[in-house]
């Protein structure tokens, strides 16, 4: 896998925050989604195109939350593919304010098939693979 | 129409607040949806059905706020068939918390065939409305 | 007032969608407040500033909408102040999607002390005011 | 640490849904600390009562994602507590629909002193720990 990473830039948004005047954490997990997302797009893929019967469901996300981030706040969300097997994809993502370290996760998501129910995991697609190896 | 209101009870999470410490107003929106949807179901219908092909997707929605909710307040909101057309339902709201009116708000839902997109208006099923008018 | 406006560019996150296929209709108060704060900052401003004591909650807001947003659509909030009063200020919204028109709102907010609690109406600033003015 | 869990019992709101038609992933992490705080209620306790200088921030959470919550499922989050040091709690959590299992997972928080900023980390009061033992 690669060691690079694709950037995500994003601003804390007041319906991110909570009563403690921080994001609440779970928008960690927003973020570390919207990257993805725009990894995809990076390399000319949508993870949910309204043509296709693909999807990504998550099987897994983990996320260590080590500084808070504050209304209007800029920051940056970095995601890299961690591992691709045959049906599943692991992203590492980075958040930083500046230099400020601001949370680390991994997010885990399978390839399936949408129809008919119920999902069936699938071999993710050799042009799926293809994009996202020349996008890193 | 009925003069009565259905009641759907129900109490702010952390995740409803904001950094002003109160609920954030685009909640409130969700609060009248999902009483809503408790109407539907003391109706005994399903608003979102599975093996239904028919939606109820809102044209219009008016908020007024007229005091804050907390982390913990447990709260009303009063539902209200307004107004019935042949395509569409409004809904009057009213959100309080013990004696206090919180806020008030209507919300119009139209009825639509869902495939093949582009949604189409549609009359309500003659069903729905029996069941509506029985459940007030 | 200004007849011009100000335009706050978007897209449509996943977590933003529901069941439905299409953005939750919740989210278009949330894009509408996004704008407003975007036009705070082109003014050099910030409705939410760590140390300010001054604080607008919303005491009224109002959607009609007109058309779906979907996934990674890219659309415009347009925002303009609609009149502004000693304590009060009403913004009017057009959300665009290219030519289509997607919705269109209003919203008012209210400047208050924010402490001692409970929240006190106070007139806005002037030199708020002024850069609110300034913007437009 | 106690065997037995402490059961919060939920309903799939239509918002919580996104366009593959389940329930976001973002959502379960919601879901985890609405239960957590059904437990301290339990207890006789505010995880953030409006007079209390002490604040629970997450600093992890992780989760596992083994199927699918539709709307209007009801769900079951049965809650926890893993381990507590002098300034944390770990959490253990599974939600199941019915007999599924439907997410696992782990999350936990710090006893911080909210004031003056930045937070600092603090002993967890005792009566917070007798009364959250006795709630198990």
């Amino acid at each position: 896998m690669s060691q690079s990473s694709f950037s995500y830039r994003r601003r804390v948004q007041f319906a991110d925050t909570d009563m403690a005047g921080v994001v609440h954490f779970s928008w960690f997990a927003r973020y570390m989604e919207e990257a993805e997302h725009a990894l995809w797009r990076e390399a000319g893929l949508s993870i949910a195109s309204a043509d296709s019967d693909i999807g990504f469901p998550r099987v897994a996300v983990a996320i260590e939350f080590l500084a808070p981030l504050h209304f209007e706040d800029e920051f940056e969300v970095h995601v890299r593919i961690d591992a691709i097997s045959r049906r599943s994809i692991r992203y590492s993502h980075t958040i930083t304010r500046g230099d400020t370290v601001v949370a680390r996760g991994t997010m885990t998501a399978v390839c399936v098939r949408r129809t008919p129910l119920p999902l069936k995991a699938i071999d993710i697609p050799q042009n799926i693979l293809d994009r996202l190896a020349a996008a890193e």
